[in-house]
């Protein structure tokens, strides 16, 4: 059996979301069993409820020693707020477990691994079943958690891999809670940003990515209409910085704020992953 | 005669724009020399032309030895692009001259700053007098490079002070344009973000701030509505991360995307400034 917790760092989900999932592990996944705590539906302004339900929801998630998973929710906003606080108050149960999120969650996902607390893992959230062929997506999530590798990003290989949300790598470099990066590949995704925002994220996020394997870039979507053309598109502009700061451009990745986001596990994909 | 050069190192300007600063000098500053140079009216894709064309404008008049000051024509987005060759470029004579812009400038005067090269100063630029009530912008302006100090920011005392846009010093946190800010007052103001991103770009950059004298928050103007309301405002936002990284919060600034917006000459505004 394997006992997965869901909560919700940034925004709420909503009970139909929840149905939806318990119907889906039901009828697919006899060995999984989820459990998706009461904050995961709780509204404060923005958020899955304040800073100090989100803290201690996902606290309870993590060091609760029958749990081998935490699934964040949904994205959205609002995991910063808390992540340092959170890893603070982790104990010995989180160090076995499987973490799976991406987009805001990458907040906690990078301090995760930067504190070397269990397997930090880019991977579809509860919420990403919304979008069209969204079951699709879940059950990639858990399926990896049931051992199966498939769903996993093809490009992964022997090299130490990470994932993120560009916005949120970006916002993540210089603080407490940013991973050591150095050999890695990192692979990064945006949806609804203009490209000349994306050109921007792409000049700071640059400057902090010394050292890295290289960078690959994952879709980016949702661009809206500017009231006039930029004139690169987002390959051009992540060829034109990681040139600029001499990191390999490796390509794309098959990740994105959509339904055929694959799976990234941080670090090497050949370690040993909880099962 | 105060020669002023004008050129646009983020996105260009009409010609009507210089028509109208043109008359408003020609009418009022007898004593003031406008030089428009010609790259200021050029269009690549997002940007007042290629990079290439924009540095070699900027580096023009920074190196002539004939002007006193450079006025950047407006901002938008592109100067992060240019500004680490165009300071490296500059000679013996940019470091007389006095530079006036703000928003997305603010990549320009952070790495002047920085390289300590004349006088950076946060002001309207000519763009703004698009505005309404925009003509007292640009004469705000015009004014300070004749020496009248009425325009300066009013809480601007004794305290080494630097003004930004909030998005622009959160993207220079950590690049090598970002100035040493240790026991300065830092001024931030913002246009066109949601809460929730004003509330992302604090998490950011209230990490790097460590040892500056304190923050002033300027207008947070056109806030987009979201879909649903944030929580908190702006202020509250700018407490919340201060509080947090121990960093005294000292009130407004009289500083925005609007024609009200005050002149913060960086670092002491006492020091000598060229006629």
């Amino acid at each position: 059996m394997i006992r997965i917790a869901v909560c919700a760092p940034s925004a709420p989900i909503l009970p139909e979301d929840a149905d939806r999932v318990h119907a889906l592990a039901a009828a697919e996944f006899p060995n999984v069993e989820l459990h998706i705590h009461p904050q995961s539906f709780a509204v404060d302004g923005h958020f899955a409820g304040s800073d100090a339900q989100r803290l201690d929801a996902l606290v309870e998630c993590a060091n609760d020693p029958t749990f081998d998973a935490v699934w964040f929710a949904r994205g959205g906003y609002g995991a910063c707020r808390i992540a340092e606080d959170a890893v603070r108050r982790f104990d010995r149960n989180a160090r076995n477990k499987t973490w799976l999120g991406y987009s805001d969650a990458g907040y906690l996902l990078g301090a995760l691994y930067r504190e070397r607390i269990g397997h930090p893992v880019h991977a579809p959230m509860l919420a990403c079943m919304r979008r069209e062929g969204g079951d699709e997506a879940a059950r990639r999530a858990l399926r990896f958690l049931n051992g199966d590798r498939s769903g996993i990003e093809p490009s992964v290989g022997d090299r130490p891999t990470v994932a993120f949300n560009l916005m949120t790598l970006a916002m993540l470099c210089g603080t407490p809670l940013m991973p050591g990066l150095a050999g890695h590949v990192v692979m990064v995704e945006e949806v609804s940003e203009h490209l000349y925002a994306i050109d921007r994220l792409f000049f700071h996020l640059t400057a902090h990515l010394g050292g890295v394997a290289g960078l690959r870039l994952g879709r980016v979507s949702d661009v809206p209409q500017n009231d006039r053309e930029f004139g690169a598109t987002a390959e051009q502009i992540a060829r034109h910085w990681c040139e600029r700061h001499a990191i390999a451009y490796l390509g794309s990745a098959d990740i994105g704020h959509d339904a055929a986001n694959k799976i990234v596990p941080f670090g090497l994909a050949a370690a040993p992953q909880p099962q």
